[in-house]
């Protein structure tokens, strides 16, 4: 299922970068005509072009090993838009890696790019990693992974004697926001619609919904118990390996000092994650620096707060976020403006009675966020706007 | 003359936000209709925004107290999209641009803007200017003049808890190279352009033409001679500043050291800059690094190379820059195609059988260019792109 997921992706992914390069003059952003006759001064005519920035290094993702890894998005992308690549493996599935990278260079020779267009290498230290961000020849790099992982390159990028840009994506707790009325249909659909978002290939997505936040009530009681028993309908997956289950494991009984648990449905084999609801107060989860950090894996925190005021006091002590979701029937309120305005400021998709797993690709999607959620909240790193983080403008004038 | 090219530039500027302003929904990058039937699972809606990224921090140019400054594009531009503005005066004008932000507060207050939506703080240390860049609250940085300054914005920049854009442009030699044949009037015509735009408002243009490049024999002769004539008949401007003066005098006298004096037109008055032409030889060049720097002031040097290769040579020693101009009869050659090779990696913008100064305000110009003529080669200062500097796209999922 995994595979497949991050195939079919990976292959939307090239869909539309193809859509884009198969655009006539795709390249040009924007022209104007001379005008020879005006005075005091003609004006010559100007031509604006996107120009790749030269040759990218892109760090394959521990979670995706086809979507975000050898020819996954960034690679595909900074391709599409004619930079060379240099992959460096991602040491929890470097096999995997070398056996792609053996298939592009394959067909780069059948196809008679030219030399040096796509290199692999191997490290399971930070050596190989460093040189290649230092390397003058570099000019910008791609990478998801951690957060401590990302800043550490965007230093390394800063530090250089031409900076460079880092587009990092470093992970997300992806907040929901519950604003629920006694309706049972509609509570239960949004317990159901998280049960499967949060659990979904082991919990391993960015965009996970790692706390959902609702006020004391009826509704709330109501949600918190038909989120139990949907969560008990999914099935425990394999995490991507046995190290990933292993620090996942950690971070589960690191958390759960801070929390109650709700239900913990218990993995059996050792790459198995184990699906667990932990539950907290508002003031908990404030007090509590290791709930506001990302848990990698198939686990989230319902945060109950006593009024809606918790709620923003909960949003506050968050960060940038990929995502910020709402549930809620009424969209006039203005508890769902404030959540609304908050999401803007730290978020780079906020969706509405919908879960964040499962991004689209599509022009319109945005997969960035606000720092730490990513490294420079202006790109994506999903959908044909993905190209843009590859190349920059050049003015032609009077050609 | 200079207080009217840059206050009818500023309009301009002005002129293209509003443009975007009046187009219906212009903050909507794109959008993607729902598939609610769509198996396996439904594909909702998404509407891509683009979202003010917060307070902004403007710093004042030395050289231009309107276009640059206090309302200046910088200014306009984050205003336009919905940022709020602090500006840091600059020193050398901190009297005209006080007067400017009162009026923009006397305006501010006409329109009844939010309070905060303009300030206005003045300091000629680093003290106000670092604290601003530190503080949590602010979202990015504009910034015109030295890579010095620009550079300790950009490390402030990044070594905060939370990273944010600088926009820094810095400055370039704007390298002009002459594929001169022996066509008398095309010589005459690319003399008579440069004399015009290496001294048009004192030189003090960022665009500036800083060094012409040419390979020995006739035609190069001629060029020479004919710009020292069309240079002679331009007239001495007032510099900005005294010290600006003083300041570009210390520069000529040093990259006098480096090079032979073709022309001097000397200053009379202390606001006054002496209008200069050095020339030196490829050799020459390569080994002076002073030459290599911006000389901010009426001055250029031409530079004799012995054959194409060593043209080739002098451009590798540059690093990137806002401009790079060629004057050719024939585009078809070789000797061309590389030097835009090597333009379109390191300029911003390429000029054709014309002049960089005179920055056109259009949708298709580029104004910045590889670090560290500008800090983000990605983003333009000039035209309604500016305006791309202070927003950043957010999702809108199944609203």
């Amino acid at each position: 299922d995994r595979l497949h997921t991050e195939i079919s992706r990976t292959m939307l992914q090239l869909e539309t970068f193809a859509e884009v390069l198969l655009t006539e003059n795709w390249e040009i952003i924007s022209t104007s005509d001379a005008i020879p006759n005006r005075l005091p001064t003609a004006k010559p005519s100007f031509t604006k072009k996107q120009i790749p920035l030269g040759p990218v290094v892109v760090f394959g993702a521990s979670n995706f090993p086809f979507a975000y890894s050898t020819i996954g998005g960034d690679t595909a992308s900074a391709l599409a838009v004619g930079c060379p690549v240099v992959v460096k493996s991602h040491p929890l599935h470097a096999g995997t890696s070398e056996c792609v990278a053996q298939l592009i260079l394959k067909i780069a020779q059948e196809m008679q790019l030219p030399e040096g267009v796509f290199s692999h290498l191997n490290d399971d230290s930070y050596s190989v990693g460093t040189q290649l961000v230092e390397h003058p020849a570099i000019k910008a790099v791609g990478f998801t992974g951690s957060i401590a992982g990302g800043t550490a390159l965007m230093h390394l990028a800063n530090q250089r004697t031409e900076p460079i840009p880092v587009f990092a994506e470093m992970g997300s707790l992806n907040p929901v926001c519950l604003l629920l009325e006694n309706n049972a249909a509609k509570v239960d659909s949004a317990a159901e619609q998280l049960a499967r978002s949060f659990t979904t290939s082991g919990g391993q997505f960015c965009t996970k919904p790692g706390i959902v936040i609702g006020v004391e009530g009826e509704p709330w009681d109501e949600f918190i118990s038909q989120f139990i028993f949907h969560t008990k309908n999914q099935s425990i997956s394999n995490l991507l390996h046995p190290s990933l289950a292993e620090k996942y494991e950690k971070r589960r009984m690191e958390v759960s000092q801070f929390s109650t648990v709700l239900l913990e449905k218990k993995a059996i084999k050792s790459w198995e994650g184990t699906i667990q609801i932990s539950a907290c107060t508002a003031t908990q989860f404030i007090a509590s620096k290791p709930l506001q950090e990302e848990v990698f894996g198939p686990f989230t925190c319902v945060i109950t707060c006593r009024d809606f005021n918790e709620m923003t006091s909960v949003l506050r002590v968050l960060n940038g976020q990929l995502t910020c979701s709402i549930f809620s029937e009424d969209t006039t309120t203005n508890q769902f403006q404030s959540i609304i305005d908050w999401a803007e400021i730290h978020a780079g998709r906020i969706c509405l009675n919908s879960v964040p797993t499962g991004v689209e690709v599509t022009e319109a999607m945005h997969h960035g966020g606000p720092f730490p959620a990513s490294s420079d909240s202006r790109f994506t790193a999903v959908g044909s706007h993905a190209m843009l983080r590859w190349v920059r403008p050049v003015s032609f004038q009077n050609f």
